[in-house]
């Protein structure tokens, strides 16, 4: 047990008391000396719709006091098997797309720089992009996308390249994701045109559109899902917008028809083995949240996707090592 | 392509920009060269309980800006197979029910004599009956309808016998739907007496109870309704409230239990193939719904019906004509 | 037929007129007279976290003008079958806790000693505890028990005993359930500790959890729960935080993957034929819904609830009173 | 004291607690035997856009918990001056304007026969016509008029002449109120027509428009109003609209600009010693309300008028009756 | 009387009905042959913390719809005295600033080169600046703000010139306002220096705090910022931020303490006679909004200053053109 | 300046930026080295109806973000004054009432212990008696308090001597408040007993009802006021509800007629020279809030009352110490 990096305990000091840090764990300056780095992002600047995402961590933080130390269906203690903390939000910009991307991305440089692996909560779907380009410096990343969008599109509104429909496009011609290595899953409504999703397939990437979840299933989809990104470091993203926008309304971009909560845990846990070098959940839009609902689904999110990173971590560790990092 | 009827496009001009018309379509001022009509019935007058759905049409095309053109599943570009338009909404009058459906019926009336398709947003389900009138002036239509409630009681609050929960006994009546091409699916909740839907039944109309939808599946339940309506000119009647109240609150009959908007857009696409004469989008109650969720989940049925239809209508005109009709 | 104890029928006064009581029936100053008696307990006082549920009996009686006469699928008519009424609520007090429960055991037994069986709305999960103390004082009973969280911890906040955490260790000590006739349905969500449900397990109660149900589907796990109940008195609490947060966000303690509120329903009804001694709806917590939701599913789920009484009652009068009863 | 006719004492019983009835006080099946019967009339029949003060008497039947026995101000303790009750809800139609006309006279009638006091919780606006029609058989009364809007509209959507908009013009029209004892104050917001209020005007009716409130103040105009009703049976009719949107957003025709709450409360004070013969709270509409806002205004002006009502008619005890009664 | 620019007749054709427009006027694709524009301007891109007024124009044409045609003190009938119609939203762009600054400018130049007066609903305050580029081109123009911030920082995030809280003292340096002709109305609120008003102040703006606009009252206020702006063209700002929150709370950065309604309705109408060049209401945040109150204030501001603007004009015409325009 | 003691810059860290801390201070784990401690207390085991005011301290420290540091009309910089710092909420106990009262006491006594002065969010106003305990310790304090209520009943639900309606008979019945230094502004609302307030005015404490507040005004009830208090040392407590509901509806018991936040900021300014030992805004209840404001108008008032204390301690500082004080 790492002492310091514990949770407060909601037996001894109630939920709604105290500062709001995520999963009520310390907050701390930096990532110096943790395994596994929480942050936040509070920034939407590639929102073409409804902003809101900068509120997001803040009221994911504020809703995560409901989680608690352990996974009860896999057993995992994550803060025992790794040093976790809050290290607050990273600088942003909200009026200047390009310093904004800049400040996210030396942000996340940091936490990867000391070692740690950074866990998100963003802010819109173009922070990945920024977060991708410090993590995946070296060498391409497999990507597990979990998503009602492919947001793979190439411009805006002109010529504009950054919005938060465009970051997997421009990861992929950046070199920061492999798209043969890539899976996005739960892609779903109407679309701009036929041929929408034919760049995405074109590089290589699997476009898993619910429909094809549901006739086949989450064991199914997460077992190709895993043969896809394989052994080697992948990173995991999920908008909040894949699941139906009754569990989750507080999104910039809303699609009927999506995950359950139920399901989008369970493809989580089959995540269990993968090496993630990093994860997100984002699109968290608390101007548009109900009672916290998408607030809660997104803490929740947060912290299975930490369980798997700290399993992943733990036996990394027995084994010796991430394959395909030095 | 139809030019002059297309949608804005969200990548040049944002949803949230411009005056709200269904699906950014353009506004016109009559069906007159449409194949399909867009309206509105901003009417609740044969409302029992909560009123509200006379505020539906223009939260609908509100919330519809977030449709994009093309239907992501079937590739239907409904806008490049028909002539669409948002024509606005009927005369209506909120004090007097007489007058109320005569001028619905007279708007839905001239939408027919351009030769157009009425694809309605209400409104409450009393809409559909002079909707009916108007459609199925020459002959009994079939009808899908998609429900909580089978709408087939005959008198409220004495003997008043226009109301919300009659409309398809009067239909019957009337002779304006054939009861044996009559398909009721997702009907649920207590009821007032036991022999409830045994009029119903009588008539030959086939209700699906919810617990039977959830037993047989989409796919064999509309296998069935397809069977029922035939090849014949069919109506085809959604009323919010077959959604579950979590993912359609906004109605005026709520009834826990219902279809999750997955199965609703799933029971939709599988109508392809049926002759559509006619469809609507009823009770969205805009004063009960939160975060906009009724709304999306209305406009994106319709957008559904909407590429069932002018699919169904491609078919025809190259078929030479919808079998039935001259 | 009970003449003097039907609800107000809707077709004659709507459903938004009157006072309300719970499903419109008879406001009765006592269980006097009655088979079932409905009864609120408007208090929250072992809420650890989110109070609110004290207001949660005024809120589904409002809710609960939207349930009619007859069950739609088993067609029972429980107010046919039975005398039932709702005898207000019981006496509170919310700012002492342990003349809170005195007051609620005082009330409940005399409901028991009028021959009347309990059906409360809640109210916190704590209200069981002196529920059981007035309704098991002869024997223990059985328990089925649906709930996101197991509620058999032992202490919080220093060495208090008496939370809406704690409720059924205290009854196991208390002789007032017996563990193995107990059985726990959709326990969810992070935990304290690994060993957290270990305690009730040793006692031999039955603890499903969610992902158990999810595999194993309701048929499978109420025919399970029906054997370990076997035909002696079984008392049967419903928190509502069982069911999802997306369908029912107003309680204190939310965990998303919950049931849907189709599964509720068809579990409820497969209590058909157990000897259903008392009953109870809890943490309906309004302050925290939307669009009373969680009310009418708390209302609905009471009405399920009181098909399947009425139902048993009915039989145990055909077969001559209660097996283990005198 | 009217040991039978008081509220439940929150000192004892707690405010969440126990059915709403108005103000707490036993619910009574009929006036018979008040000496002021306070009832509900949930019907809006007559509006003309937001319908929803249907719900308002349930609403403010739940926030009037809020209120208590004493006025702080005059000392005044209404339910020990008169037998004071909540006699339920008038009988309505929601679907048949006329019919639900005809039946709140017939429910007044019964009030006024009984010889109680009638103070009603509509409802919309047009409420207060048959209500006059029951309370002012005999002669005309004067009327003291609290809102944002003249009502003294011709017709609506062609011919109609029921409507929210209209009833005093009906009012005068068939001589139940006496326009030059009439005051209307608070009026405000753009018009139709640069002669709207002439046709008031012409019959003697004094329109105070909200500025000339301003510029005078609460005490001058409050004297005027008494002048000009004189020592004759007045009715008082109190709609929500009058009060600012933001103390009072739960209405149908809200504008902005109104009187502050403690403007209103000091001008139903200041009706002291009017002879009023009835009096009600309408337009408060539930689903566009804010956290019970505008109930919660309307139950505090309920309480305001009772206890003025209370007082008259205990002045009225002691002086032999009312002036121009026999 | 402009027969062909209307509003819809709410008494026949009721306000929820049809596509909101400004005031249920007719829309139009241009200003060409309009005296006064009203115009959206859907852009939030300078607003540093709570983005939303991106969706205002939206939601003030919907609140709108309860305007009516003539106001009601001074007797204005703007929509007889000029030609007035809604010509949509502005082209803007939600992720690139400087080019959103472009489109405006451009698209209120075109306003301005059709002869016509630019009203506009924002957006957030940044838009002022474009706008008044466009309107001030030829000469500095005056200038009266109503607000709660005095929106003349320097710079924010580093060196960013452009946000909502920088438009006043880039439109001086820019000389499109004479500082000396401009007074800031309503000013309040915790400050970040204790200069912070120091700049204006030494630029000869006249900055009058809320306190002192509480101890003097509005008509001398008025009576000094009509001194100030004399009788030159003059541009009119008003920021719906100086409405008290609970007036308006769907703004950005809202501030207690501030104007009622009632008191900027007063201010407004006492503009009367002043050159208005152009004019705004910005900063309404339909995100952050309560049952439409800010909409529907910001609406009823807009006709405030619609009826001003249009007698300026009906007087200017009398009178042969503007005092220093050709 | 206390350089290390400065909120985050707003130009250079967005509003929504960060772990919400009061006025976005440094987060300090006790008030050691402090000159005034703010400190939240997540507790409302006092309320008698709607709980909720456990969570206050949260909400009022997200929506303090929008605090600055400067006060723009008097000028002070309480941060530069004085080391002021969050210090986190007090330890407490949701359900066990006595050791709840235990606990705020020690955490308060910490402070004061430490040399710092207390400025508290609670929590319900019986959080008022224990903080009391503590600050009141060596002799009788001074009272000041703003409310809609005068917190002295004695008992409630039998002889429960302990609630949020009882704390300043307490107080005065323990010697902790001097009577004859006791104000009480802004009562209002309706009372149990005529006698209500008679307890309070026979101890010696001033009560100024609402009424005679709009009769006399801020200046003259506040220089009576500061005459009642004199120069000892003296509390202020302000109960949110004291405001109007409109401005501040999230609170439990709220009245309307109450003062606008004007009103309030402006009395709060005039305790300037006041020997303020300790204070606290109490009663912001966020489940009943709408759109934060109560809580924005929670953290207004305390940077108020944190400007007059800052002052006031400097002003000591000059002056060698407090009157009354070794």
């Amino acid at each position: 047990m790492h002492e310091s990096f514990q949770p407060v305990d909601a037996a001894l000091v109630p939920r709604f008391a105290g500062v709001a840090t995520f999963m009520r764990l310390p907050l701390v300056a930096s990532a110096e000396g943790l395994d596994i780095a929480l942050y936040g992002v509070p920034w939407d600047g590639g929102t073409t719709n409804r902003a809101g995402a900068r509120h997001g961590p803040r009221e994911v933080r504020n809703q995560s006091s409901l989680v608690r130390r352990v996974h009860h269906v896999s057993g995992t203690e994550p803060f025992s098997l790794a040093r976790v903390a809050d290290i607050g939000d990273l600088s942003v910009n909200p009026i200047d797309l390009k310093d904004g991307l800049a400040r996210i991305e030396a942000g996340v440089a940091a936490i990867a720089a000391a070692g740690a692996i950074p866990l998100g909560i963003g802010g819109d779907h173009l922070v990945t992009l920024p977060v991708l380009r410090a993590v995946a410096r070296a060498r391409p990343v497999g990507l597990i996308h979990f998503d009602a969008h492919s947001d793979t599109n190439d411009t805006y509104f002109g010529d504009n390249r950054y919005t938060h429909g465009t970051p997997f496009r421009r990861a992929v011609e950046e070199g920061l994701i492999d798209p043969r290595r890539t899976v996005q899953i739960g892609i779903r409504g109407s679309i701009y045109d036929p041929a929408e999703h034919d760049w995405a397939r074109a590089q290589g990437m699997r476009v898993v559109y619910m429909e094809e979840f549901v006739a086949r299933g989450p064991l199914e989809i997460m077992a190709e899902a895993r043969r896809i990104v394989g052994d080697a470091p992948t990173y995991v993203s999920f908008d909040i917008d894949s699941i139906d926008p009754s569990m989750a309304p507080g999104t910039g971009t809303p699609e009927i028809g999506g995950f359950s909560t139920r399901e989008a845990q369970q493809m989580v846990r089959l995540l269990d083995g993968v090496a993630i070098v990093g994860a997100d959940v984002v699109e968290v839009a608390p101007p548009f949240d109900v009672a916290g609902l998408t607030a809660l689904a997104g803490a929740t999110m947060a912290f299975e996707l930490l369980c798997v990173i700290a399993r992943s971590l733990a036996a990394r560790r027995r084994a010796g090592g991430l394959p395909g990092e030095p």
